[in-house]
């Protein structure tokens, strides 16, 4: 059995697989800035005391200035994937909001979330015509999409959510990757029918923290809030992203950063003969038809937990793709990327943390 | 207007209502431990990144162990408060758990979660017979009780959650002040009818990293697990807990000590006239009939933001009683307690953090 990381940052489970890898490993399977932000100390009673109201209420309006809304817009929470189960069981609730339509492949949580909430879930493509047809119908989409990068323009948005409004409908637009984009769908809010998911901890690089947002207008926000009563936010997270969300300097000159990284990451990448074909600014993502001459598989039993090595030389049909050899040699070499069950071409590859990291990568892919 | 703090620690609302008041700020309106857990120090990383799958599995096998139930019965999540929050939506899906009994007064939380998931409340009182009446029966109650210390022992427990079982019922049990307690219903568990509710912050000290737990093989438990997705815990209270909860030592070096502080604190009130009527290891709860000598009251306005002084001489109704002026008197002093609107000629004392507030306390008491 192949271990299959279901979300990326697994990299405890992989590395016993790979004992012979060289340390440290890099992990690239996130899509997390690798740069987080550099928040001012903490007061030594942030962890002893519970967040102040002020503080609270300061994060609300800092979130609210960085995306542009009103702060009664504002839903605070321990990270989106929290407020996207939340949100969905809130919404299941109702009878007509249980079927689902989601725009694939994208993050897999959404799916999860609603099926966990006993909806029933529809796949869109990319492409399709995103319009919806019931009365009450709910669309997920992430825009710019992980992993794939597709991306609606506002006014494709703004289409999209009014013709969900006439249905009494709701778009939900999952923007955890648009922190350096020029444009915002929470810009179009309040909208009856729109909800935005934003995330702190990917673009600031403090996935740790735990913090998300849900903003918007939309009743099931006001539920949420009630729901979870004062204090969701741990009192760290609540200090840290409100310096961090109201420093546009950061966020510029971390834009122009990340745009470079990502340039010298793709450049890697096609140089070992990857097609770059979507991402963000956080990650890439290639296919690969070809893998890298000269390496070999490792094949690795989960039960056993032992790495059978490159002495096997066989490969299962399970395995037998370029870009699971590639997702091994690079293991076997210390780096960690993300594949996906939905097309076993394809692997995403976040940004490297410096330029020892991308050499590591550039000298692994050989 | 008198300010009326809702919840303890909320001295940032108070303070500028008393700009007079020597500095700093004695907080005792809580129940938080002051001496917090010396947890080790966090690596670089634990804000940046996820928690891993181990991490997150040791912090659930350590409250386990702690609590002494299986790891399986254990859901942790960002806050009790959240987590109840949480149930109570849960729960408050069937129309058959739409009558909530509480065992009042306790944390107002409660109430509030259950009101805002759409569920009617009605009040028992400590002395009552629990026993449920009808069919679907949910009761909640807090042993031992904030602020009272009312608590049920462990046989009693059994008996009603028994009770509540052949009812298809739910007891749900907080004992968020429970980690220095001898007993623990948590012993009772897996138990159909019951659920059990721990918070981390209070006992080690550490509220702001916001933790709390769910024990119990009830249904709505394994709803809430799935709803809320992995890394619903933030990864530095994940780290600290899991140290925190496996060091029985520190836990019984704490209880002593706070049982000393306790009898300390409660020696100045009594020096006081204060009549000690209830708490827990935490905290302690006054009957004050009459306030010590000479103080008189300051009122203030906070529409104005003015703090009209002790000049005025004058008091209303609202603000008449000795509790009223001895909470106003230690305001003034610089010294946050708290008060509560379902009785007011009681305040609540929680442990000062060292001598020196407690001669403050002392003093101010004069």
């Amino acid at each position: 059995m192949t271990p299959w990381p279901v979300h990326g940052g697994r990299l405890s489970d992989l590395a016993r697989f790979y004992p012979q890898a060289p340390q440290p490993w890099i992990d690239l399977s996130t899509g997390i800035n690798p740069h987080a932000y550099p928040f001012s100390p903490l007061p030594s009673s942030a962890f002893r005391r519970l967040p102040d109201p002020r503080e609270e209420a300061r994060l609300i309006g800092e979130a609210a200035r960085c995306y542009g809304v009103e702060p009664s817009c504002v839903l605070a929470g321990p990270g989106t994937q929290c407020l996207i189960g939340m949100l969905a069981r809130i919404l299941a609730e109702n009878p007509a909001s249980r079927m689902i339509r989601i725009v694939e492949p994208t993050y897999s949580g959404h799916a999860e979330a609603w099926r966990a909430a006993g909806a029933r879930v529809a796949a869109l493509a990319w492409g399709d015509d995103l319009s919806p047809g019931e009365k009450g119908a709910i669309t997920v989409l992430c825009s710019p999409n992980n992993p794939t990068g597709h991306a609606l323009d506002l006014s494709a948005v703004r289409t999209l959510a009014d013709a969900h409004g006439r249905l009494d409908g709701l778009l939900i637009v999952d923007e955890a990757f648009a922190d350096f984009e020029p444009q915002s769908a929470a810009s179009l809010l309040p909208h009856p029918a729109l909800i935005v998911c934003r995330s702190f901890g990917k673009a600031y690089g403090l996935a740790g923290l735990r913090l998300g947002f849900l903003l918007g207008s939309h009743p099931a926000i006001g539920v949420l809030r009630r729901m979870m009563g004062p204090w969701a936010v741990n009192t760290p997270a609540c200090l840290i992203a409100s310096e961090a969300l109201a420093d546009t300097a950061w966020r510029e000159t971390m834009k122009r950063r990340v745009e470079t990284e990502m340039t010298a990451l793709c450049a890697v990448m096609r140089a070992a003969g990857l097609v770059h074909i979507g991402g963000t600014s956080l990650f890439a993502l290639f296919r690969c038809t070809d893998a890298p001459g000269g390496m070999r598989p490792e094949t690795h039993d989960e039960t056993s937990g032992k790495t059978a090595g490159k002495t096997t030389g066989e490969t299962t049909a399970e395995t037998s793709g370029a870009a699971f050899r590639l997702w091994s040699h690079l293991a076997s070499a210390g780096i960690l990327v993300r594949r996906f069950a939905w097309d076993e071409t394809v692997l995403r590859f976040g940004l490297p943390e410096d330029a020892a990291a991308l050499d590591r990568l550039r000298v692994a892919l050989g």
